[in-house]
Parts: structure tokens; sequence; C-alpha cells
């Protein structure tokens, strides 16, 4: 007899037949304002039954792809960097199966293991950062692996010029003075992706989209809200410049459920889940 | 000793005296995801208060107009047959006493019941259709009469070419397949409304708003949000461009209240009433 | 590579090895008040991880004992007679296999679809029923398939003397005159139990527990609270007075989580189902 | 054609055929902490259909009483002293037509408006007042119509050893000091309510009943919630202590529905009053 | 020993230092529909630690000018008249000490005595209001000084032509009706802000900001919460226009949060607070 | 101009002047089920208006003690080690003055920090522990250093026979069965506690409190709600066996307000924390 436990909608490939495969980090150790994305993948996943599996804007259907839900990680709470090795290691064998692994958050920090396992795989790894915070810090409150600094963490791996970051509107002053001369930063908006998505073609891609980019008005489920975001329209069109790309990975972070009683957060997470496997697949 | 209950705000003249019916038809039997449409109706008349009679868009007062508030349909529980038929029975009254149903929903199959009234009476019905769901499916889950099939049905008596769809964002791909050669649809937006009005001038036209056409940020308190919807001014606007045809009768739909702590859903519901009372009547 | 989806804590035994298997029946439709049952058996699976898998009331762990986890059932929507058809058809299979089914609702009805598999394997099967409703009526609206007369239906099936209610302080009067001379019912509290357990005891047993039977203050999250319940401790006794009898099948029925932000509904309904599994098992 | 309005369970008898008269007092201008009682009358108004109208524990259904629901009086909005005196004319003029008048607030102060006219009308009136807070202070930030204030108001009609309190459990050192020679109070319990009632037998009467004298627990839907409160049950056991009484008037006061999103604070409201309705009239 | 209570954040200078003295005004009494603005200073100063100090809209931070947090006033509840004045004392004190008064409401009343102080000490002050409601009553329900009321107030003060108002939406027919001869209105937008500031070059000006000009989809979180409104994009555009202008003082208020549990209500009013105090300080 | 910022009700004394110093540990990274706590003590602070600063249940009042509020502590994020030690080095200083450190938390870690600086100043201290859990695992998920294993490491301070806990109902089998050795335990409820209290009379006592020790119904906001806990009453009894001893210092703990939209678990704990100081200084 088997056990009928949901799987994120459209999602029930088994993993040999599958192109990718989906997995959840509930980690959340690191937030300093308010805790609760290590929540975000499971209620992804029993929410997504109320989004289609078929898409109108792509004329596309989930069951057109092959996914995987591999359910989620078991990681060492509390401990961040047994966290980040363990996505690492988790990825390391999809890519290795040659299979996309796609990873629900959980927070942003959960993003660095997925990088590192994604560029000791593909060499010149580009990576394509959604987000309302530059998440730059050198460190924060003493730490160097905090949601706050992943980003430049994800910069030690990748290096000069190999990030892309779209939307970015907080920060402190020293995290703004550091972008300028070590990544590319599109501040407020997304508008220059398609001409970055042209730019990076050929390239292996690593794709992490914090949901905080978008507007509190329509993702109002995140620790750390902040007013003047990117809307659903803008988003999905600066995530689509990346459609034809040789997009190796991608994430979906910081949704945090709790926060959102009408849940109308979790169900654009799953809407754009489904478009971005729908595109990146 | 008069009752002092309240009614939907400015709505306080006698049956005879008015020129509409409001009633509300609290049902939500067939809703599959998260239901609570059936609080709709009362949360509208009670929350009503917090708006004002006057619309600054228009120029115009509810006290210009006269309305009469019927409070809310005893309908069967859990049989969505009768209950239709009981809303179909009370809107033949109030369309003989000629007069416009103007209907609060509950979910949004209960317009199938007003449609049938108003096309009994009025020859060539037109129904302009504003949602986030196609609602097109023949049946879902084995049943003919559910809020996913209820513009099907509605189509099974209005016929080729009388519905026109706005804002659909969500459907199964069949039905999008199905609509292309038997509805009228505009995908994602409502820009083409003013050309289709003026298609429709001198016609009999039914209005049916399932409020989650709305973007889930501006209009949380639904069973099954779907990011990327009209906003208030989208919305306002296409519903205007209908303003100096002949409206029999309209309805307002899927708002859950349950699900929006803030209420700004429901604050969004009584406006777009009021100005539909004001520009239709 | 398996799929790590979470199970009701400490359930993760194969249906082979295991003596029971828990199973959600997502199903509300005839709900009268507020709906939101449907969702009861997916947040005790996702919140049971709150607490323990042992019981320092038994001294036991639910490692002692092998329970499979066999996800929801997928229940024709808004269907009531097929839905409870399904039930009866997935009881019949566990029984049969020698295991006893144990039920996660979804509102009360769903009680009636695993009575009548219990029935139909062992005779003069005996029904105690925890609940502040009496269940009772013959038809509730119009419908004799209602979770307001579910125990009624359940009547029909074991007959006269085999039903007997516990904590029950409300229904109409009608229900209270007819339970007179049908059922046995012990009014606002459960202090009978130890009695009745000893009545019972050699008799096959069926045990059904809606949640609002305790005291709305430990258990909000429902669809129609009723003041002056039972509270944990007393409920918990009255169940622990059955753990010796020879209990076929049981169930744990109204858990709405959306009306209970707290969520402590859904742990106290996560602790009563560990001390349930432990004590009948 | 009537309007079909939702009044209070049952409460759907003419004035003219009614013994009591049931209205809305929507006032909170006073609160100090947290406002919202203003809410409480409407929203018990749409609960109500969540209970039954029959009683268990009395035995009588609410059909066996007639009562007349005359929905909200208009209170002129932040000025105390005038919304006092229009719910003392309204009683007046219940009580002149040999009925009992039955407000739900509303705030506490409310309540001086509806003794005013008792006490006008019958010698001698005693008031039974069951709260968490002594409501004693002779003025609150400079206030002598303060919510703070009431009972030491009420005293000022009343005087002398008229008052009797129950479950005190808050107030200002002066309060409980001037309590002493001043009024009758019961801390933290209402255990003498039977002996109170007997010594009262034959007096008229005015029961009111502010909400938070139950434990948050059982009541967390108000302004300001005190830890230690009666249950349900012995609420319940105190005010029956009063059914053969002669209670001209009485009240129920203080829900505040915004803070409770279960809803089991209105639950107990609505039962509460049922129960008075069927003790005492 | 010092205290370590939070300020708003970056606003950690000595009064004598500081250049402005921000202060909170609690205070709701005249609110209408749904009270809790009493509640948004105090949550401001809470929630400001999610929001950084710097601001890449501007390239300046907090750190960058000197404010002053002096927590609240102790505002005599429910007596306008008196709140009004303690406030006019307050913002008197500092202006005379050459400083500016910065006030987090409270509902829109509170700005009644920051204007005086202000009127009193710079002739020819100019009011800038950005509100969804005109304000502009002679009277609410009987009262004079009422939050529907103050920017008619404010003109008696201020006079003919020095209002100045942006994203009204709402209102009675007869408060456009005032508008059109007494003050300037921008209906619905705040397009003109850019011409009027040129206009008001030179001039002392107080700038009041109600929130609830936002749509409601980013700020959910008012008493009154008002469809169709502006974005948090085109609000900062707006009040940037009058950066360079010389701004006496400014409030911003109608903050309620407990309306929104996602707190971006209380987010956004923090971000536009510090953007605020970057460009008129 | 002195900053008017909230203390907590009647914490207004000067450092110098006062007997005990209250301070916030705002820190809930170990937190492994629902994070939260760390919001505890703003909360706590925030609310406190809510309750009176006088005891009817012990006749004294708030300003008849000296205690001054501290504000919170500015913990390192994330870092549990520095964080309690943080906490040991501010309550070092406080005993060094001879006054009683008392901490509102944060998760029930900061317990550890506490404990320390009081045994390293005070021989043979003995430690009362009110829980709903055990908190006696050696580690948890491989970490030390944990809420799970807190008082686990305070035993490893106070050695054998040191612990005496009090309403334990949930924790591993291996923790039951180590507390037999090691602890003093009463499982489920506080009745032991005036004969502990008497054991103790002469010796330096730390009081902690984890405030999920009360029943879910009564403080539903905190991170891990455990069924069948002590009322308000019970706890409060049991904490006044300890009045008249020697207690060091003191804290309560694991308050999650964002769990509790109803904020009677932030009221029961202000009560409690006013019981406390009016008992224990």
């Amino acid at each position: 007899m088997r056990r009928n436990l949901p799987v994120f909608i459209g999602c029930d490939a088994s993993y040999d037949e599958a192109s990718a495969a989906l997995f959840g980090a509930p980690f959340d150790s690191t937030t300093s304002f308010r805790p609760g994305a290590r929540f975000g993948c499971s209620a992804m996943r029993t929410e997504s039954i109320g989004i289609e599996t078929y898409s109108p804007y792509q004329g596309r259907d989930l069951s057109d792809v092959k996914v995987f839900d591999a359910g989620d990680l078991e990681l060492p709470f509390g401990n961040a960097d047994a966290a980040i090795r363990e996505i690492e290691k988790f990825c390391g064998i999809v890519l290795d199966d040659g299979k996309h692994p796609v990873m629900m958050g959980g927070e942003h920090l959960v993003t660095l293991g997925a990088v590192r396992a994604a560029a000791a795989r593909r060499n010149g790894l580009r990576v394509v950062h959604f987000d309302a915070h530059a998440d730059l810090r050198d460190e924060y409150m003493g730490e160097s692996l905090s949601h706050a600094a992943v980003i430049r963490r994800v910069w030690d791996v990748v290096g000069y010029g190999a990030v892309y970051q779209f939307g970015i509107r907080s920060g402190a002053r020293e995290e703004f003075e550091w972008a300028r001369s070590h990544v590319s930063t599109e501040l407020f908006r997304a508008d220059t992706a398609p001409r970055v998505a042209r730019e990076l073609s050929g390239r292996p891609i690593y794709i992490t989209l914090d949901l905080d980019v978008l507007d509190p008005s329509e993702f109002p489920g995140t620790g750390t809200p902040e007013a003047g975001g990117l809307s659903f329209w803008e988003l999905r069109n600066a995530l689509m410049a990346f459609a034809g790309c040789d997009v190796v990975a991608f994430d979906i972070c910081e949704l945090s459920p709790h926060y959102d009683p009408s849940a109308i957060s979790t169900a654009v997470a799953c809407k754009l889940l489904r478009e971005m496997l729908l595109a990146f697949l």
C-alpha cells in the first residue's frame, strides 16, 4: 500500500525518470528579524493544490516536464555550517545524476550550499540574484555565515563579476559601496534582465530568488518586508528572460507563511515555482 | 418599534420605491480549495459602514438611486441544485416586478441561478464575466454543478459567443482550448472592455464579478488567490465601460472574509458594489 | 532516492509490519456553520513534530507500536455519499488485513464510512462517541447525510443501545428526546466512561472523537465551538478507560486549523492521537 | 417583500408580543487599553447562528420565550454623556411598555444608561455585577464617565449596599479600599451568588455581565484580559442563582471580537445570553 | 546604568545635539470605524529594527542627521481638546528650541495640535496633506474635533488656499463641494506635488501624512482602508518633491497595527519616516 | 528633555535606588519548533500597561518595591555561547551591586547565563524550575547549548539534587530516566511546591519559569504548546510558596507573542511577573 502524501503539485515523477529533483531546506537559524522561513517549503507543498498545473503564460503544463519531489532535507538545526554542507552534498548527488536541483527554502543562507555544489561542477558559474536586500555584508553581528551575508559568501565562490543582482533596495551603506566594484546590481527594478540574459547566454547559471524582492503587498509572508518591490508581472518577466539559458539549478527562498494568514504569499510562491519549472527544465 | 438592523450602506429604500433589490446568497458548498465565501455577503453588509455613500469617481451618491436590501436568501445547505433554483426563483420575482436583482455571493456557482432567471426573461442575454479562473470545466471531480464549471453551465444557457471573459489567468489546458471556440476571453487583463461594451450596446447584459479577478494583494480574502491580477483601477475602469449599457442584473462573488484579518478585501468589495450600483441602475 | 515527506510523528512503519494504518479523510462538505475541517489531517501531520513520541502518562513510546501513515484519501469532493463509500472501502481493506484503521478527519460525517466497515466485520459493534453535539438529527436542512446527523446514521447501522455518548452539551430539543430511548448519553461530562468501559469489556468497540468535546479554550480551532466542554485531563482519562478494551478502529475529527492561529488545537489533537495510538494498539 | 436580515438566534418575535427587547449599544469611546467592544453586539447577532435555540442545561428553548431584537442604537460617537442618555431613553420606553430591556454592549459604560432607566422606575433597585475589574474609580484620567468608573457611577444612582460584585480581581489599591465600605465584593470567585440571590429575593435586580469576568482562556476577545477568571460553568451557575429573582433588565458587555480570530469569545457570549434569556424572562 | 530601551532606529541623538525631536501621540478616541491607531507609534518604534538606517534612494544614512526620540506623550485619554493642547504645547517647546517636531500618530486629529504650534510661530504656514479621506467635514456626529474634520479645523487656523491635498478619494458630497472653493485638492493621485512644491518654495510648510493615502494592499493596517490608493513609489516621489522646501514640522498618522498581522504596514511606515527624516531635516 | 519610553509598568525606579534590575534577553536561536520568543520581553514591556500595579492577591503595589527596568541586552545573534556569557556578565554586575537580576526571555536557554552568575556568587544554589518540558537532553540535534538541554546544563553547574522541576509533561524517554536519579521532578502538577519551599528554606534559590508550564488555553503564545498544563491559579499558588525564601534571581521565559493575536499570553505573563516581583523582592 503506497503512502498518499502530498508532493508539490504535478511533481510526481520518480527520481529516475525525472529531469529535476525538487527538495525543501527548512532552515532559518540565522534570521535576524522575524524567523519562520523554516516553514516555507512545507507550506508550499501543502498549498500548491490551490494552483493549476497548466500555465496560460507559457502554454505548458507540469505534466510536460518530469519533476521528482524529494521532500525535505533533515538539516542539523542551529548549525549553519553543517546545514550548508548537507545541502551541498544533496545537490551534488542530483547534479552528478545529470538532473537539476531545485530548492525551496528556508532562509536565504541555504543558497550557499547549492551554489557550492553547482560551482564545483560547472566552470564559470554565474549567479542571478533577485532580492530586496543586498546580502553583501562581510559578516552580520559577528557571523560570516548569515542570511545577511549570503551573497558575499556566494561571491567568495564565484568571484568578480559573476553575480548579477536585481531589485535590490535595502542594505547598509558599506554594502552598496562594495557592490559597485564587485558585483552587478540593478537597484529597485529588474528591467535589465533581458540584457543580462543575453550576456549570459551559453554560460551555466544559478538563479536564486529571495521572494522578498516582490512588493510586500503581494508577498507579506516574509521576515523582513521591504516596501517598493517588484510586482508579480515584473518578476515573472525578468525570470522568463532566462528561459533559454543554461540554468543548472535554482532556488526560491524566504517564504515565512505564519506572517500571512491569507496565504497569498504561499500562493504566489507556488505559482512562481511552477513558472520556473516550466521555463528552466 | 422598528428593527434597526444594518443594511448595505445607503440601500434603505423600500421594495416598492426601489429600482433594484440587493440580496445575499450565502452558499459555498462546492468550493474545492478554501471554503468561506458563505460569509461574504454578511461581511459586506456589516463593513459597508466604513465607506461613504458618495462616489468622487462618478459624482453620484447612493441617495440618488433607490435600492432595497432584501437581506440573505435561506439556501438549502449542501444541495447545489436546490440553491440555484432558489436564487433563480427570487431573481425571477424581482425581474418580473421590473427591478434589477443585485446579488452578493457566496461562491461563484450562485451566478447560474441569476443568469437563468435573466435569460428566461430577456432574449439574447450576454454575460460579462470578470474572473481569475476560466470556470469552464465541463465537470469538476465528477460534479457538473461546481464553482469551477459555473461559466460552462452559464454557456449552456446563453450559447455560442454570448460570454465575454476578462482577467482570466488560471485554468486547465482543456478549458483554454474549449474557450477558444466557444467564448470570448481576454487573458490577464481587461483592456478590451470598452470595445466589448460598444459591441454589446443595446443588448441585455448580465455582469458577474468574481472578485478574485483582482490581484491578491488588493483582495487577499478569497478561497483561491491567483497572482498577477487586476488593480482596483483597472477593474473599475473596465466595469465603468458598461455604464451606459442595458445591465439587467449583476453580482459580486467569492469574498471569503475569514482569510483577511485586515478586511481590505471586504472594503474593496463594498466600494466596487457602490460603484456598480451607481453606474448600472 | 526516497521521498522524505512528513508522516505523523513516529508513524513510519511499513504497511506490512504495522498493526494500524493511519489515514486522513479531508472532507467537510456538509459543515453548516464554519467550514475548514478538510485541513485538519494535513495540519496534524505537519505539526506533529512539535510533540514527543514518548508519553509520560503511559510510559510508552510510539516506537513501541507499529503504525503506517497512509497519507490522505482522495475523496470525491461535494459528494457525501461517495466519500463515505470510499472511506468504508479503505477501512475494509485494512480490517481484512488484520490491522486497525485510524482516521483523522475531516468533519464528523466521515465516521459513518469507518463504522460501516467495522460493523460489517465485527458483530455487536459498540460505538463510543465523544462530542459537544448530539449529532442525532434525522436530517439537517433536508440532508440525511450531514455532520449533524452522523450519529443517527451510525445508529441506523449498530442499533438500539449500541451508542454511548459523552460530553454532549448541544442539540435540538428533539435530539435529546430521541436520545433518551435510543442511545446512552452522558450530558456535559464523561465521568461514566470507566463504568461503560467495564460494561463493554470483551465487545468490539469503535471510538469516535469529535474534538469539539473539548472546551473551546483548549480547542478553539473548530467549526462550532461550544462552551462548557471537557478539559484535556477529563478527556484523556475517559479515553484511557477504554485502554484494555477491544478497540477495532477509531477516529479523531473536526479540527479546523485555520480558526486557531496559535495552533494549540492542532497540538492537543496530535497529543490525543498519540495517547490513543499508545493505548488502543 | 420583507427584509431577511439576521436577528439574534430565536429572537424573532414582534415587539408587541415580546416580553423583552434585545438591543445593541455599539459604543467604546472611553476604553483605555484596547478598543473594539463597539463591534461586540454585531458579532453576537451574526455568529449566534452557531448555537442552538435549545438549552440542555435548563430544558427550555428560545421559542418558549418571546424576544424582539431591536437591532442597534445609533449612539452619538465620542460623546459618552449623550450615548448614556440615549440608552436610558430607549430602556425607559421598553420598561414603560412592561418589557425587559436586554442590552448587548459595547464597553461597560453603557450599563449606566440602563441602570438609570431601571432605577427611575423601580425603587430599591439592586445591581448584580460580574467583572474582572472593580470599575470603582471616581474618575479615570480626569473623566468621570469612563468604563473604569462605571460601577462607581452606578453606585451614585443606587447607593450604599445596593451593588454586589463577583469575580473581581483587578483594580487600583484605592478602589479596593473604597469598595470595602460601599459595596459588596467577592474577590476572584462567585461562590456567594446563591446566598446573595436569596438575600435579594423579591427585590428588583439589574444584572450586568462584563464578560471579562470569564477567564481569558475562555474569553480572549476582550480589551483587557485578566488571568485567573471564572470558567463558563462557574459563571453559568452563579447567573442561574438569580433565575427566580425579579430581574428587571440585564446586559452583557465588553466582547471585542477582533481580538479573537477563533471567535470562541463570541460563541460563549451568545450561549450565555441564551441562558440568561431563558432564565430571567 | 543606562536603560537600553528601543528608540526609532537611528534616532539616538541627545535632545541638545538633535535637529529634530521625534515623538509619539498615542490617541485615537475620535476614530469612527475601527480604532487602534493609538498603537501606531509604539509599533513603529519596536519594528523599526527591521529596516536599515541607510537609504539607497537618497544615498544618506540616519547617522547623517541628528534626531532625538522623545518617546510618547501621555495624552489625557478620551478628551480630544486636552490632547490637542498637550501636543501643541510640546511642539511649541521643540520649535522654540529651534528644532523640528516630528510626530508619529495616533489618529489624524493629532495633527491639529502640531499645526497650531507651527502656525503660531511661522507666518503664512502652508499645509501639505496626503490622505485618502478629505477630512473636511465641519463636524462629525456632532463633534467638531474629529478625525473626519481635522483638516477643516486646520483650515480654520491657516485659512484660504493654505491647504494642499493629495490622493483624496473618499468623502461626503458636501466635503468635495466645500473643498472646491477653500483648499487645493488633487483627487486620486499626487502628480501635482512637484508643481505645488515649486509654488511653496521659500514658504514654511507643515506636511501631514495620513498613511491611508497608500493603497490598502500596501498598507492594510489602518482603520478605514480605501481602495485605489497611491503606491509606495508614487507617495515617495510626491514627498521627495518637498525635499528642498522649508519643512517646519511633519507627521505620519493612522497606522493601526493590530489590523495587519504581517506588519507590512508598520514596515512601510518606518521606511517612509526614514525617508522623510533624511529629506526634510 | 527626558525620553518617555515605556518601561514595564511600575518599574520606574533608578538603578541606584532599586532592589532589582529587570532586563530583557531577546534570544531564540536554538528554538527547534516555532521561533519567536525573541519578541517576548518587548511585548511584555509594551502590554504591561493593561494590568494594574496593585495585586489584590497580595495586597501590595509595585510602588511598594523599587525596580529598575534596564531595557534589553544586545545579544550576539545566532551565537548561543556568546549570548549566555553576555547574560552572565550582566547578572554578575547586578548581583555584585547587591540587587536581584530579573530576566524576561527569550527562549529558555537564556536561563543558563543567569544561573551561572548566581551560582558563582552563592554557594549551594538551588534551582526551582517550572516547565512543560524536561529540558534534560544532553544534546539536541548535536548541540549541547540548546533550549531542550538547558536544565541539563544548569545541572552541570549546580549538581545532584539541586534542581526541582514542576509541571513537567513532555520529554524523551531518556530524559525521564535520567531525571529519576539526578533531579527532583513533579510530573504534570506543582502540588509539592510548599513542601519543597520548606525544604529550601534558608538556601539561595534561583527560580526559572518557562511559561509553557501553563495550559496552552491560558498561554497559547509559545513555541511548543503542550496540553494538560497548570492553570494560572495553580502556578500562582506554587510560586507564592517560595515567597519567604531567599530568591536570589528569577526569570520568565518562552513568551512568543506572534502566536497569540489576542495577547492573553502576554497579559498573563505580565501579571505573573508582577506577582513575582511583589513576592520575591
